[in-house]
């Protein structure tokens, strides 16, 4: 057996080792109502190929519906390593990036894609593992006209798309305050940014060193292709957070993250696909892939000796339904394109079979929240 | 392969295909952190051959603590058949699971359970699909003295448990009232109960015909044994339900349940286990086992012709860690009784890691729901 770095997926050692039929028991339980895998062109899969990404495209079904037409959709999910050593120039890292990425944003549009949606802080390596300010702070860009927000708007207009790209943001209305934001683009022109609500000091996740806790609600994108919305990274342990999204009419959220094996890769499979069962809503799920290794050591606060290397990230991105259903992972150590095609409607058509909206008892909760909150609550305890 | 009725779990499948390196990584991706095999006494595996169920243990680990000893506590999940059929008189019928039982719980014992809990409205066929409300309402009783709670009682003072019994309880003092309601059992006293909180209508669950939401808040009951909390069935899909358990201080969230595989068997590996890891307790889910048969044929509001089968009940029981830990699951078609042993101290040391206590911004949810329940609601929403 390979080690952990190694494995390719949880699917693939299942599709090699059990029989069609145990197969296909096994994933109507963990997966869901199957994913019928897309038929991708040939241009796609060949700039896949060339490029050493991997692409995959799955469709989930929903019913015909006799008063609404059905609203189809594709999404793409973008993971991939970073692309030259984090020592190298700054500007020379995140060209590498950008030219990286449109190259894959090229094949998600010759598949047809409407929405894609980049990882978290794409444009540089995940380096709030090391503490220090410099040189890492200024990847930090305005999110609404930087060099990356610019690349955007270009790749935007170019295959009307929409495309979510979150970034390290640089407020200098704000005093140069610093935030983890996903920037909205679509037809070429900003629409909106969100920064992440919830903000992790867990492992080497020393992102309050650099930026604090988001103060853009939770905002939906009415977009030509249906409502969104992202959730970042660390806020997908927080259902409030995936709630208030679905409470102001989300279709799709997106969670573009970067984490790492040892912390989360038993959590990866459970929270996104939650969030879609209880919300009625599409998610989508992305992670960073490799291992990214700094210029000076660090140490981790777990008695390990300094080092220099955040850990693996996992990769596994996948997106999954309302109906509990989801897509296979893509590769655990290969950076990759997943898309996958959806009819909004099932968002509805899943709401009115469960009717979890209805029984949610929401002014129950307004109460009981309100209440929490005091600093003098009297938890209800019976002894 | 066997039919899907016919199938014993997933994970005996993979036990069976997977050579044991993949199997490890599999099944470290899929359920986390490994749980140990509980040797369990000769007794008790005699009581459950003897009596045709299943029995298993697993145990969680938890870190010592310089400043806590730690707090070992073991949970016992009953899941079973109904005994006799659904047409004999309905004092056989609860008798007979009564001693079914009543057996299991002798087992649960000799394993040194300190909790137990038994599946939703246990002493009776799940007969809310067929909407009569004879014969079936003559079930409920009493939660603080009807034959069911004197039973538990006895078994309670008998082996020094604590007991969760979940039954259809009428309230006399409120005009003959039913509902749904799970009591709780300790030291051979009547310690108080739970109402189910949120109904559904959905497939053959018509239980809004025979009883309304649950007035009892959400209540934790502190035990001998840690506290516990009890959220019943149905209220597993609402994350709220689940958060104010949580915010109340259970460190154990039983989820008595019944629930069948073409409806919801993909959700459930999934809902009570994201609990686990969103509230930093532990979380138990018991689910019924096999198809009960009713006298009276009934439809479904599906299509399909009249029948008189409400569909296969997958057991699958299981236990979740506030880490993302799981054990695996009873069988999917027999009765069984699946034995956790925990240090409960493992809640906080996971709070201590992960922090969602500390970063969830309750104050910020309080505001936003108290403005989502207002008629005149505006979504945030950015075009």
């Amino acid at each position: 057996m390979a080690s952990i770095e190694q494995m390719e997926s949880v699917e693939s050692i299942l599709n090699q080792h059990l029989p069609p039929g145990e197969r296909e028991q096994v994933l109507r339980v963990l997966y869901g109502k199957e994913t019928k895998p897309l038929s991708l062109p040939q241009a796609a899969l060949t700039t896949a190929e060339k490029n050493d990404f991997e692409i995959k495209g799955y469709s989930f079904s929903a019913a015909p519906e006799q008063l609404r037409a059905p609203r189809i959709v594709r999404v793409g999910l973008i993971q991939n390593k970073i692309v030259i050593p984090t020592d190298r120039p700054l500007k020379e890292q995140r060209d590498a990036l950008h030219q990286h990425i449109s190259t894959i944003v090229k094949a998600a549009a010759e598949s047809q894609v409407n929405i894609v949606c980049f990882q978290e802080a794409w444009t540089m390596p995940f380096a709030f593992c090391t503490r220090e300010k410099k040189p890492w702070c200024e990847f930090a860009e305005s999110a609404e006209d930087g060099p990356t927000t610019e690349l955007v708007k270009d790749l935007s207009k170019q295959y009307n798309m929409v495309i979510i790209s979150p970034i390290l943001e640089r407020d200098t209305v704000h005093g140069e305050t610093i935030w983890n934001t996903a920037v909205v683009v679509s037809k070429g022109r900003y629409v909106g940014k969100h920064r992440k609500n919830h903000i992790p000091r867990v492992g080497d996740f020393n992102e309050s060193s650099y930026y604090f806790e988001g103060n853009t609600g939770h905002p939906v994108f009415q977009t030509e292709f249906g409502k969104i919305a992202i959730n970042i990274c660390y806020g997908r342990h927080h259902p409030l957070n995936w709630f208030m999204f679905g409470v102001n009419g989300a279709e799709i959220v997106f969670n573009p993250s970067a984490t790492v094996g040892e912390l989360s890769e038993p959590l990866w499979g459970i929270e996104a696909r939650n969030a879609a069962i209880a919300n009625s809503y599409f998610t989508c799920a992305i992670n960073r892939v490799g291992t990214e290794k700094f210029p000076n050591e660090f140490t981790s606060g777990d008695g390990r000796p300094a080092h220099q290397e955040f850990g693996h990230f996992y990769g596994s991105s996948y997106v999954a339904a309302p109906d509990g259903s989801r897509t296979p992972g893509l590769s655990r150590i290969k950076d990759g394109l997943l898309i996958a095609e959806m009819d909004l409607n099932l968002c509805r058509q899943v709401k009115d079979v469960w009717g979890f909206q209805m029984t949610q008892r929401l002014d129950m909760y307004a109460k009981s929240i309100d209440a929490a909150i005091q600093p003098n609550y009297e938890p209800q305890i019976i002894n």
